[in-house]
């Protein structure tokens, strides 16, 4: 067997059931999605990123849905398509419209571009930026 | 001669210019900065790149700050060096504090790093996520 | 037609069936995974690939095991969904346990989000390195 | 300001300064590396981060040096040149020799081809792997 | 709902529409590829991406099938799957044989094998090329 | 030290003297560039990478020119400094006009940007592009 598989609930041991129960909680969801559930063949994984995402995503100077857009804009950057699936899910929960989401691809596309235009053109760093 | 050198407005053609004028006006600034002088070398691309990012990046459902963020996302995931220093100083520009700034390196990295958990675990899309 | 088609054995030249046939007996296989079908399209590519994979993967300063892992470190980073899939099956192959593909996974995530930290923070490199 | 500065010791709070110590203790070194003073920025970024690399690196089931090998290979593929040099050096004090960094850049070479050759005849998974 | 649907003709506004039939008469096809489809749910996006393209792609000091391989270098490169697939078969039609697939794909292979070296020993750009 | 160094011809084995003969006489050039000197570390390395390098980048389906301008997209997209200055130098070498390097960067920018509005907005691959 080389294929990770996930761990339901079910099977989970009290360690990886309680991050799992903070997950559904802190979500309000009834199960949580396949990502938790493969993390879980890993309890110290598990709980290290679960705690991470909880402090890193939650609401500062920066709002949730500016957070699961810039989650998009990596992720459809690296072409993760199950991150992409999952974050822009997360954003719409988090208030993201029609139109946001068009802009938020278009700038998106727009950076790629112009960060191989910068490669390519060989542009050196203005000073002002140095400081 | 390989490597390209950058165009200064007092060597630039009208057609450039008026690509030139426009960015200073806009940006209410004395000169651009280098990306636009290294383009410069190619009409048509400054032309079409200028108006692009122009739309793309004014003032819609997200506003310039949020955008600026998101240029700086993706620039970071890709390495472009250039493109870093230059949208993270529009992102200051446009109110980027430092707790954003901290926020924005945290959901980066973190992305970045789900994004491979995600690939190497080989984790299946959400029903969910599918429609 | 413009998808590439794997070659079968049986409708291979000589010259296909000769690198085909080095690559069942060097690993004890019945037959060859789709990789090398289809890279039997083009025979030079398939002779020199397979020689080079050969020389490179063999036991030298580091064990298959080790240099298996390496290229499922890097085809997690890069998202190579065939890659990640047939390299974790020989990593296996060659002794990975399931705490060393957890150890493996979680050093890939970690230097996925510390590589773009530095990118952000645009860390200059320490003298010491440059020795 | 827009380029982050590095936060030396003497300038850093209670709570940072609690971090650099631990990072100089565990690693018996009299000053920590720019990284570190850099995530100095973020006190929340750089306990997290510390905290976690001291976890994934530590000896397991790989040993250190494997997985500094794997950092090196993650850094390549993704072109961090601060992350190449330091790990590249942490691998080094870990006991990596010429040879194995002749053989480790030869395997990440290797992979970083075959993806792509994966990627373009558009090889699909083998069943055998879907297990 | 947070999964993009696909605009179709029938069901498009005119200025979608206009668009459409402009790719369909330059590219004279009864209809479009996935791609526009789904642009068209953000008609500025559409508008602007086609007239990009229709310029770009155009017959100029490269030729389009010149054009295609390079982006069909691209795609691999980053793994874009859909990507691969539509301008491989762009290539195929303007006239891309199996003997030039196999050098493009050999190409790309091995840029992406050197690319890697190039990083990871860390070589210093010549001063030739600076000029 | 864990930088690697140079080899100089002067300085080196027979087996990489006939190495750096053999790349002085097919360029006809005086001296190697850097990255040759650097792979001399690993003389089988330098010796596979050669070989795979003049069969691969000879004169064939495609001419030698068309091979360089792919090699300058692959690094472009990957951002690897050293390789798009060495490649755009021998693609210059090779007779890239200025029109062809803007039409090269645009494709390339375009490409960028095109394959992220796919992952984005998850185009499914049309059944054409399957058979």
């Amino acid at each position: 067997m080389s294929r990770p598989k996930p761990i339901e609930y079910a099977d989970a041991s009290p360690q990886v059931r309680a991050v799992l129960d903070d997950i559904r909680q802190s979500r309000k969801v009834d199960d949580v999605n396949n990502f938790w559930k493969y993390l879980a063949n890993d309890p110290a994984l598990l709980k290290r990123t679960w705690e991470s995402v909880k402090e890193v995503m939650a609401e500062g100077a920066l709002n949730p849905l500016v957070k699961e857009m810039l989650y998009v804009a990596v992720s459809v950057t690296n072409g993760c398509q199950y991150c992409i699936a999952s974050h822009t899910a997360s954003a719409r929960k988090a208030g993201m419209t029609d139109d946001m989401f068009g802009e938020l691809m278009a700038v998106v596309g727009m950076a790629n571009e112009t960060n191989r235009l910068v490669n390519g053109y060989r542009v050196p760093i203005d000073e002002a930026y140095e400081k």
